[in-house]
């Protein structure tokens, strides 16, 4: 990683500056709508859908919301995270020791989309990459981080042990450390889909209006941190989305505290976001407040807004890539701020879509059909078929 | 439909008169490209992938082929049906007896995407759509028939019972008859996907250069018809793309005799090309020779494509929609004929992704994991995760 004495300043000019230094190597990714999402936001959920939650027998809200959905599953190697991966090379690459770092190498400890970020920036500036991925990590993913030509070392899954493993990495290669979001260049690096994504607004509504808000997951708040700095001064809010499963929703209950909470353990489907959030991100998060509220999606929210992407919108992505999706489309707070502040016009409202690796077995496995559903769903039911087509329409 | 005598005559410039009529109503869908799927058609496939195959043992071609994909995915009702339903309206328009027609309103059978189609295009025109569908049809396809406004009238599954559930209807109510794909108005309505994937590749290439060729689905060869007559006198060749799983090729069987085959009965996974090939869109593909060959592929390179194209690509497709990719990854014939004829200048290649309607659960039944499998794929592998890794990524 660069020399934190270096490190530019936490601001929305140094996320300019990152996209300037970045832009040749990453996709500009499209920025899509869709109306059936639309209309669905902007009804009032059922009685019956918030039975059960924290809003049963409160009048639903009634939001207008148009969705802009930034989608970073079509980046490279399928998620966001070549942003930061790249900015902090190319930021490495401006120190002195560069050809003594080139040599020695880079190393990183991490489950999913960063390795293969990492992998892929490390290979195209021609440095060794040496990723520590825990054992239980997905296979395909670390086929994918080999496939980019990365050494690849197994760890255990607590922090502890990997960061063990980092460390004498290090000690044995030399290897600079470019950890996955808990650092000013990768959080900077991040930050720069939030700046493609106000132009491409921008530009689709024919220069004439822009975002009202922005919703972004957040793990380890990288991403959601950069975000946010891409946005400060331009007047659109940026709120954070995180699972609730498990206490997967740290940076909500530590912003609720003040205090940041530093250990998590869950096993949301959410994978990329069963992180705590990192120190350096809580600075921008909590302490300069340019995060206005976060927001928590149970899994079940979840699985209905992947439902909708990949039904409605024909498009892959992973489960964290919905968490946004999914608090605009369920969770009454959220709603009910949309309705009470933009009433009529509505919000603008981006949707960070984070990333699309997900494979086709994991998918299948969240979206498993029971044997009697299965058979319903089959159409195994004699001749009452109007009565099959009615419990699927209702 | 529009009186036989009345039709367009079956050539290029019938279909550029029918893109006129329909394309305020249908999405211009576009055209996306793979570097992934480029390389991967560009590299001969192993000795041990050929084995078990009709190829084993021989040398395996060597094509150089890049893929431009029509996202018929994208398209209104999520395939690219929606064309010639239209179409097929906007000429019934143009007869006299309009105004009676839409009293009486449209009938047609089908078990899937035309039904949704024609749903669409009669409630855009204000016309009563009465359809009629299997009771196995999937639910999801029935319950969005229905959300278009359309009565649905459960049958049987053979053509018989279907066409004497038709014929009650058509007594009962006047309404006209708008078949699936065996009429020269469907045709013409969804060739005009072709005109649309020759004039991009061409703007995507800057104009220098258009397709070499182009595969497109055949399940009632409508399309697969209408999409030769979009490219007759271009010098772009039109290849037709079937499943082999129980006698679903027998578009490709009747080429080979000679004689249309009329009767099918297979359940492939391609539920959307489980049809015969029609009457009309014969007199295209075989009599006036406007498809050059036929190529079919199994269900688990159907399987094969489908997950490339979920994984890689980010994007969804129903398995009907991905043969021709099939047909150019995997059918040694077919890609012996692009090394011989284009050898290091390689072919740009139309694909024609029909479209994207599965639902999720279909999608995890496709790519079940049995219990071994799924173990190791969760990677509870103790302490050997190098070796999962590579079991993964051979």
């Amino acid at each position: 990683m660069a020399d934190l004495a270096n490190t530019p300043p936490l601001e929305r000019p140094s996320v300019i500056a990152a996209h300037a230094l970045i832009k040749e190597h990453i996709h500009y990714t499209p920025v899509l709508t869709n109306t059936t999402l639309n209309d669905l936001a902007s009804t009032p959920q059922s009685a019956s859908t918030l039975a059960g939650t924290p809003w049963a027998g409160q009048k639903p809200a009634n939001p207008k919301i148009r969705f802009w959905f930034k989608c970073e599953n079509f980046q490279k190697v399928g998620a966001f995270k070549v942003r930061g991966a790249f900015h902090a090379l190319k930021r490495l690459m401006a120190e002195e020791a560069w050809e003594e770092i080139s040599a020695r190498g880079v190393v990183t400890h991490s489950s999913g989309n960063h390795a293969q970020a990492l992998a892929l920036a490390a290979r195209t500036m021609g440095v060794p990459a040496h990723i520590v991925m825990p054992t239980i990590s997905t296979p395909s993913k670390i086929a994918a981080t080999k496939g980019y030509g990365a050494t690849v070392i197994f760890s255990g899954s607590t922090s502890t042990e990997r960061e063990a493993v980092v460390k004498d990495i290090m000690q044995q290669t030399g290897a600079r450390l470019i950890p996955p979001y808990d650092h000013p260049d990768i959080m900077l690096g991040q930050g720069t889909l939030g700046l493609e994504l106000q132009e491409q607004v921008l530009q689709m509504n024919g220069g004439m209006k822009g975002l009202d808000a922005i919703i972004a997951p957040c793990g380890g708040g990288g991403m959601l941190s950069g975000v946010a700095l891409s946005c400060e001064g331009t007047g659109i809010q940026v709120f954070g989305a995180e699972p609730e499963f498990e206490g997967a929703d740290d940076c909500k209950r530590g912003l609720e505290s003040g205090k940041r909470i530093e250990t998590v353990k869950t096993l949301t489907i959410a994978d990329g976001l069963r992180t705590p959030v990192g120190a350096y991100p809580w600075t921008v998060i909590h302490d300069r407040k340019l995060v206005r509220q976060m927001f928590s999606v149970t899994e079940e929210q979840i699985k209905a807004a992947l439902r909708l992407v990949l039904e409605r919108m024909k498009m892959v992505v992973e489960p964290s890539a919905v968490v946004g999706l999914a608090t605009a489309l369920f969770n009454e707070d959220f709603r009910g701020i949309v309705e009470r502040e933009a009433g009529d016009k509505g919000w603008d409202l981006g949707i960070v879509v984070s990333g699309g690796n997900v494979s086709v077995e994991a998918l299948g496995k969240m979206f498993e059909v029971s044997p009697a559903k299965a058979e319903r769903q089959e159409g195994k039911v004699g001749k009452d078929g109007e009565k099959v087509a009615e419990n699927v329409a209702g």
